[in-house]
């Protein structure tokens, strides 16, 4: 691996080597378009409503109750609730470093949050308002659920936000004094155990990179080590769950808790990398591909079980039980980013846009005060309106809520929209790679002070075409290298260069090498026509039937747009015919059927219209209603005796899934199935 | 309704009025076949069994700790374990008073498991290891979780069953007491509330029934009238999942977690019975038709959720991750039951049977040692042989494991096990009526005096052919009456009457009205030839598979019957080639295709021996194991992109699904895909 020599300041991940060299928020700024947009509403919205969210049910209050010595009696939330607490600080951190409007204001609250939380340090960094108190329990007494490691994880990332988006100051200090805490207690002649919850490990990397200290490297390395040996009681879920069930380097795929599994191997390649450990990352990049082609929706979420938040068996992935965790996208993304710095191949790049476009940016509604914590692919009846000042069922995903009993996707989506124009670049040696296409500027300078810097003008991912004008250039030659997205296959993806010429290309790096002046534009067209995706035959919870993609986007039919009394379960689409783009960003499928009458539509209260919210509590529960008696029937029969409904033709709207609930509630579904069926290969 | 008059002494459930009596394990011997051997292995084996875990897991000495004040300290299994130790004295009881040759055995152990119960009963009747003593939480403050309602109800159900089955004795009047307490502190003036776990109604009608005690019914109907009335807190998983949502009258589907919910519907019908509620009696008929015709799997299972051990919404029946749990296939029958005894339709006989083949009978090994808690319908990898000295977690349902943290099935199993004999048959003013067949011995006296007695032979359901030979009869003519089971539907049954003549039968009742004679023989006879099944087509996860189904019995494929190195998962059958029987009970699928090598065959220590149980510990965990190479890849692609992997034909084995797991770690199905889709009603 290359060494990083040249390094910005505002680097949300900071590899001393690796192929590729991030680029920072002080070189990156996100100008406009789809991102640009939930930005602004995380800067403007999500930022405060997380905050005033944590006040009101008593998670900033928890730091003064501790210090006032009334902590046993006041504490709010669960274990883990102080973490909710630093990655908000740590999103408000990158936020006010990315060039942020708010940037003082934000200094102003982050120093605020950081004087409620220091006094509730102990003298020895320990810092936890749940545990060690007279009549809590003692500290590290609950390592398997405990979460107390994990909560210190989230204090050092905030800790290292901090430091590098606004320079040193006390939150810093405060996690610097944690982490000598954690090294001291888990470090050699310590406690020789790992915490339930994977966290410490990618956090105490990060605090080595910004500091310099090889000692919080070290105990990162032990952390990983340790894992798999056992040293915490084995749950109901068996060991897998905290991936306690065998040494990181032997695992051969992810496996167990989606969002625990994610934060380790994120942990494992920072390891792997300060350490030129290649054993260790391609255990990683094993479990990553074994993962990504068995376990692994096409949204790009993963974790399917709703019981323990885990990946299940390979292939087993039902739309209707999706659990698919805002937060395992939101560590599939920092795992992604991790493989292709240390890589430099694309298709962590891929599955990183796949899992933005579709899960990341799917949680947050278009105010950015409600939430999906799950993104299931399937809703078969419509949400229930959350209550705008109660805590909801993480779980529920009829409609986004404003916050949850266990609350950490909202501020995880907050840090990493605040991070994410760090994800759309990077540089090495020969020049800059772009990876994710938004309005961007760019500038930075390459090994040996040659100043770069670029302008990014696309509709991505609306439309496909992405302009690249060179704004600063060095004299000699360089490369700009764009990713083709995995998506892009057969569809007559081009590339034109500054001459104008124009010549195809595939899924892949396509790299232009030459001596680029001010103004010359190099144009990428990616056709993103929508078409019909099939799922691998040995996914069975979706035989039968198709999606639509469009671009980097996973399409979805909701009620809302169905002929009046119908729900999304009656539809039949026509995979032989292709579906044409629509009218604002929408999707038609032609030539489908929709069943002349079905269960739901013939309930009382729900034959009226269905695509209004303003029926939403009416609706909202089946089971008040009596089935039509047409149904009450056995559902299996011998094959010969199988009813034929009647169905009538259509054509149906299908629209982003990100964007689903957004009009209310609504039946909602990704995999629809097929008039007649796909042509499956047959054995398999 | 009908009064009952007439009335057996050993009766599981006595409801005085309705459109059948039921028959008592005083009149009804079963003698041979199928449930004879499992009722002798439970005899012999399961009670034991169940005892000595309860032993040694500390359950038992629950009761000694808290009379020799060390419970706070010594207090073993969870809150709910006092209710193990009942329902294995209820179990005990329905064995010794069923004819067994056990009976002075189980009688002695009944009074010592007594002995050691009745000291922990309070002054008040109060009973529960898990509250109110010092140290303890106080009574009745955790209502929604703390169960001891719960506990009390089966404190009750057993001491009815001692009671029935042996002649009163202290475990009635522990019963008794506990009855009354609970009037008391839940009465009127008393606690406005209700319990998180449904199962003191029923108990409390039973105990009515007993004793002829009025107040019991009314607290019994009382708990049903308060439930969903929202009583108790609203937990993650919502109202519904403790069926306090909304009352029992207007729900219309059974919904949340199944076993509490099929508990608290046999209470209804209990309380609608004893109280001539036709409307409350409507509504639970309401809920079961509901529950049958959109929530329920093939073997009859119920609940298909894993996280909350729930019904899911409608449809949604996923086969590899069903929990159908034991438990909640006992409560169905229990269910079933009762609404046969209240209406006298054959359907609730045919989803008893149903279940009790396929789910109740899927539990236990062959050496009643080892149990299922989940029953799944398909299984990707071969399970762990569990520890044959631990407790296990309940969900996974890879193998029978012997005992569980939570263990409410082993017992549950082995109480339905030991009152069988009593769901086969009934009488009324005209006759008898029989529901499930087995060889078995009958008598009884008809109203009037009329004294009845016959003799069942059978080899059900291996066979179709059930012989019952009139050994005792009246002069005047009565009318015997037989259940064509639903399975039968176009299946060309008969029934031979005593002169020889033959005749076409329909599924529901037939009935045969003479003066018989002793020596009468009268014959059913049903076509158990194996048929293909498909399931209705808003089933999304079993889409474009079939199942075999053989008279009662479903059918599965196991990997220990497949071309060595395959799993179940390379499997597709051809639905339109008939399944023929094979040897020993199994089916041979003819035609079908085999993936000519797949992922799992391909992994180390796979390729081997399938189905060689000695390698349980080698192949057990796939996440050790590196994925063949041409597996790593997006499991989604453009429908003209699919590859098409070879197969080769092959005949398939396919085995009753209650045997599955039986001859070491397997990886199963029940819905296998199809070569071709069935014909699939297009638009629903």
């Amino acid at each position: 691996m290359r060494e990083n020599t040249t390094r910005s300041a505002v680097l949300p991940v900071a590899p001393s080597r690796g192929r590729l060299r991030p680029l920072g928020l002080d070189e990156v700024t996100v100008t406009g378009g789809f991102w640009a947009r939930r930005r602004q509403t995380n800067a403007t919205a999500t930022l405060d409503h997380c905050h005033d969210w944590m006040e009101r049910v008593g998670w900033t209050g928890n730091f003064r109750a501790a210090v006032e010595g009334r902590i046993q009696r006041d504490r709010r939330g669960r274990e883990f609730a102080d973490s909710d607490v630093y990655k908000l600080i740590e999103a408000m951190a990158w936020e006010a470093g990315s060039g942020s409007g708010f940037a003082a204001e934000l200094d102003a609250r982050i120093a605020a949050l950081t004087d409620t939380i220091a006094p509730a340090q102990e003298p020895d960094g320990y810092l936890d308002t749940a545990f060690g108190r007279p009549g809590q329990q003692p500290r590290y007494s609950d390592l398997e659920w405990g979460h107390e490691l994990y909560c210190h994880g989230h204090l050092i990332q905030a800790g290292v936000a901090q430091m590098r988006a606004r320079g040193d100051g006390e939150l810093a200090k405060i996690a610097r004094r944690a982490a000598d805490h954690v090294c001291t207690a888990f470090g050699p002649g310590g406690i020789e155990r790992v915490c339930g919850h994977p966290e410490i490990e990618t956090a105490l990397v990060e605090l080595a990179r910004a500091t310099g200290e090889q000692r919080y490297l070290d105990q990162a390395a032990l952390f990983v080590e340790r894992r798999g040996r056992h040293t915490l009681a084995e749950p109901e879920f068996g060991r897998a769950y905290y991936q306690d069930d065998m040494p990181v380097r032997e695992a051969a795929v992810l496996r167990g808790h989606a969002v625990r599994a994610l934060y380790l191997a994120a942990g494992a390649v920072d390891v792997a990398v300060e350490t030129d450990d290649d054993a260790l990352l391609a255990a990683v990049v094993r479990q990553w591909e074994a993962a990504v082609a068995r376990r692994t929706y096409l949204t790009g979420g993963m974790g399917s079980h709703h019981r323990d938040e885990s990946f299940g068996d390979d292939f087993v992935l039902p739309p209707d039980r999706a659990y698919s965790e805002t937060c395992a996208a939101v560590a599939s993304v920092m795992l992604n980013w991790r493989l292709l710095l240390a890589t430099g191949e694309p298709r962590y790049a891929d599955l990183a846009e796949r899992t933005l476009f579709n899960v990341v940016a799917t949680s947050p509604s278009e105010d950015g005060r409600t939430f999906f914590y799950a993104n299931t692919l399937h809703r078969r009846r419509r949400g229930t309106a959350p209550a705008a000042d109660a805590q909801s069922p993480r779980a529920d995903s009829g409609l986004r809520a404003p916050w949850f009993a266990v609350s950490c996707c909202p501020t995880n989506v907050a840090r990493t929209l605040a991070l994410l124009p760090a994800y759309l670049a990077t540089a090495d040696d020969d020049g800059v790679q772009l990876h994710q296409y938004a309005d961007a500027e760019l500038a930075t300078s390459l090994t040996g002070g040659r100043d770069v810097a670029l302008t990014v003008r696309t509709d991505y991912p609306s439309g496909g075409s992405v302009a690249v004008r060179i704004d600063r250039s060095p004299e000699r030659p360089w490369t700009l290298s764009l990713r083709v997205p995995a998506w892009a296959t057969g569809a007559g993806a081009r590339l034109v260069d500054p001459d104008g010429v124009s010549r195809a290309v595939t899924p892949g790096t396509v790299a232009v090498t030459r001596r680029f002046r001010p103004g010359d534009e190099i144009r990428l067209e990616l056709p993103v026509a929508p078409r019909w995706i099939a799922p691998d035959p040995r996914i069975d919870a979706v035989r039968g039937t198709a999606a639509v993609q469009r671009g980097p986007l996973v399409y979805c039919a909701e009620s809302v747009d169905l002929p009046p009394g119908h729900e999304v379960d009656s539809v039949r689409v026509n995979p032989s015919v292709q579906p044409q783009d629509g009218p604002d960003g929408t999707v038609v499928a032609s030539g489908a059927l929709v069943a002349a009458s079905n269960a739901r539509a013939a309930e009382p209260g729900r034959s009226g219209s269905p695509g209004d919210s303003a029926d939403a509590d009416a609706t909202a529960d089946a089971d008040t209603h009596t089935p039509a008696d047409a149904d009450a029937r056995w559902p299996y029969a011998a094959l010969d005796e199988a009813a034929v409904p009647d169905a009538e033709r259509a054509d149906i709207v299908l629209v982003p899934y990100y964007s689903w609930a957004n009009r209310g509630p609504s039946t909602m579904r990704v995999w629809l199935p097929t008039t007649r069926p796909p042509t499956a290969p047959p054995g398999r």
